[in-house]
């Protein structure tokens, strides 16, 4: 048997096999595996041992590894010769607040006819990232059952604390260092370049995370009494979110910009062959001003410019009614997404210094850090990328795209830092899957295709 | 028995029976009748009942008034001769939260000593406004006790959705406006000049208050896939709130000042000469830099001066942990305390106009119209005034002061336009109260001498 006559049984296997990979999804789905939520610590587990328990089904040598958080589940199928990949997945999902925005249980996977004849599974981590996971785990699995083997050698490692920034994953990294070595790295979060276009991704945003609590009165007072004269947390945090972004959509934080590396012109030519549509990526979502820095295009300000973003806002009376409060605290959670030559922790002490800087002296801040990841970029002459973009291009009849991203997936660095090893980003998500917010959901076809892309690339992998 | 015969064996009455007064008190304070929170709806009518049956035991003609909301108290104790007046005050309370600031449990009043010797009631509703409105109801009952009459005709009433912006209060006034008809109404709902000065106050600020929405994208989005081009509702509402004001503390909305009246020179004259320590006010609350117009004194910037406030401000995600969310939707509680001569409608569309004129074209916001009141100014020249300054200069030894407020309490407008009579605002609460803030509290002096200060305000108004 060649190996294209077993690429053609495997994925003959994969299309008749579709609707048990849809009800393995589907049960991995319903285990609410929160992991920012402490309520759904015992999810995240229930959800690690379900993975572990599939994989070492499928004859992977697959265990739970506790962390000081979640545990992350790691599994392996070595082969005696051949190159050695790992992949990497995330169980974990996001919080599903607002949840009355859902038009179903988010929990409960449905399947929806779309308009262009596709189907959605819509389910909080049907795209992000339990059913991308889930296309390399149903490969792996038609492999075995149609050759008994895979064409690689593999190891598997899936996260739980991806969507709480991964902070377990380095000591684990360090520990495992041996144990997880490889030829070559794959990780599955990204998006299509478009619907019917695949894409390797090659350069990830960074991020740096705060939260940040200010404080001006020493208790909330009565505007009645108080009102004009006592400074106003809310005030003051709107203040200082302004003094955050220029007129002209930059950055206002002194020192923000320092260090970055341009856009090399060669990207930048291969992106601008890319079809995309400025006004049509931003009328999807409802509007048609973009809101970066003017002199850069749209595809530039989220793959390749750093961003300044206010993810939550909160302080005083926020319930029924009304309250004539004048509020002491007022509370945010900010991110900078970071760009290649940006520095996390000066990204982050320039912000310290721009807030301490903008409130007025007699009210006080406090900041609680969250993640600090820089960009990362990956070689553009690797053997594995070149195989992997002709399994792509072979799968879905269109020219695969070299692309970036404007996520951040911290683990890129961590991996090139901790194993030495470049990552190939290759995900079959959509720009429109809704994921981190209500009604999230993954095509159908992202999940077949996703299947049988994974099976070319494994076997194109095994190639000389 | 002379006139000052009686009014000191009720004073003695009061004296003695003060621990009942408390007990009462405390009754009232432990029916939770928070009138913004759905939930207490029956609590309001609880509060309600047990008032117009504590009347009736006064052998006042009581009962309760349904309205659209939550009821109203309305009481008569007529003369044959001599003046009647009507006597205002509201049994609603404020929300609680946030709950975990309070050091007892919010509906079950304690006795704590105070650094001063005096004792704090600590409860909400404490000090606004059931201590303050039981300090008339208890001086009824001593008159009634000792002399089985009350020196002048009498009505009362009690509203329950003054903290609500008194939505229901205009048609009752309209209903009732012959029923309520007095010589003079007195409201007790106030401050005290300083802990030992007694204050009738003759300015109130108007209100407007508002709720707003401000919309961007038409779903919350994901900063690792739009964070940079797309708007962030959060960043929008910062924007908006940061234009609200200039460097110089004014209020930066086209038109917001227009119409003001000046302060009179002889009001300002009278308040220069009272005891106001600027740094001292905001020292008090942890603060000590005045937030409102630079160029007007503390005093003025609370009393005489237009303010606009952030009451409440709430989007994207507030929970545990991190959401790299860019959220769709912004909400804001904003409102404008107003000065005479400003128009509430034309201060709303102000507000309104800028608002819509600040967010960028691709974005919108709907607003809900919560209060509108104008300030009112009282005529200087009452007998009723004058009396009444007399009794509270002979209760606390102290010149009575005649002052102004921050706060807004709309029925004076209402009873001037719809009852055709100014009101005298005779309240003693103290700056320290904490209204609105966990851990209100009204003094045991407050208490005790409120209520022998209406002894001889009832008794000074039946002398020719």
């Amino acid at each position: 048997m060649t190996m294209g006559d077993k690429i053609d049984a495997v994925l003959d296997h994969v299309d008749k096999a579709l609707p048990l990979s849809l009800e393995r999804l589907f049960e991995l789905i319903r285990i609410k595996s929160v992991s920012t939520e402490a309520a759904h610590a015992q999810d995240c587990r229930d959800a690690a041992e379900w993975l572990a328990q599939d994989l070492r089904g499928l004859g992977f040598d697959a265990s739970v590894r506790d962390t000081d958080g979640h545990p992350m589940v790691v599994g392996h199928n070595r082969a005696d010769a051949g190159p050695h990949i790992l992949f990497y997945g995330h169980y974990d999902v996001q919080p599903v607040d607002p949840l009355r925005l859902w038009e179903t249980d988010p929990f409960e996977p449905v399947m929806k006819p779309l308009p262009n004849g596709d189907t959605a599974i819509v389910a909080r981590g049907a795209s992000d990232d339990k059913g991308q996971l889930m296309t390399f785990v149903e490969a792996c699995r038609a492999w075995k059952a149609v050759t008994g083997e895979l064409p690689v050698g593999v190891s598997v490692l899936f996260e739980g604390e991806e969507e709480a920034g991964s902070p377990n994953l380095m000591p684990f990294l360090d520990k495992t260092a041996d144990e997880l070595a490889a030829d070559a790295i794959f990780v599955c979060d990204t998006d299509m370049w478009d619907r019917d276009t695949p894409a390797v991704i090659t350069m990830v945003r960074g991020l740096v995370s705060q939260e940040i609590e200010i404080t001006c009165a020493d208790r909330d007072l009565h505007s009645g009494i108080y009102g004009n004269a006592a400074r106003n947390a809310l005030q003051v945090m709107g203040d200082m979110i302004a003094s955050l972004r220029n007129a002209d959509g930059s950055v206002a934080i002194d020192g923000f910009y320092d260090g970055i590396r341009p856009l090399p012109d060669a990207v930048r030519a291969q992106w601008q062959s890319l079809p995309f549509d400025d006004e049509g990526f931003l009328s999807d979502v409802g509007l048609s001003i973009p809101a970066g820095e003017t002199d850069f295009p749209v595809l530039e300000q989220v793959w390749a410019r750093p961003s300044c973003e206010i993810h939550g806002l909160w302080g005083g009376y926020m319930g029924d009614g009304f309250k004539t409060v004048i509020p002491a605290k007022a509370h945010a959670k900010i991110s900078f997404r970071l760009v290649d030559g940006q520095d996390p922790e000066k990204v982050r002490d320039a912000f310290k210094a721009h807030v301490r800087n903008t409130i007025p002296a007699d009210c006080s801040v406090t900041f609680t850090d969250i993640a600090a990841a820089p960009a990362t970029v990956m070689a553009l002459d690797s053997p594995f990328l070149r195989k992997s973009l002709g399994a792509l291009t072979e799968e879905w009849g269109r020219k695969a795209a070299l692309a970036g991203t404007g996520g951040s997936i911290p683990i890129i660095g961590e991996f090139k830092k901790r194993l030495g090893c470049d990552s190939l980003l290759v995900g079959f998500a959509r720009f429109d899957n809704r994921i981190h917010s209500p009604n999230e959901k993954y095509d159908l076809s992202s999940f077949h295709k996703g299947i049988r892309s994974w099976v070319r690339i494994l076997a194109a992998l095994a190639e000389d």
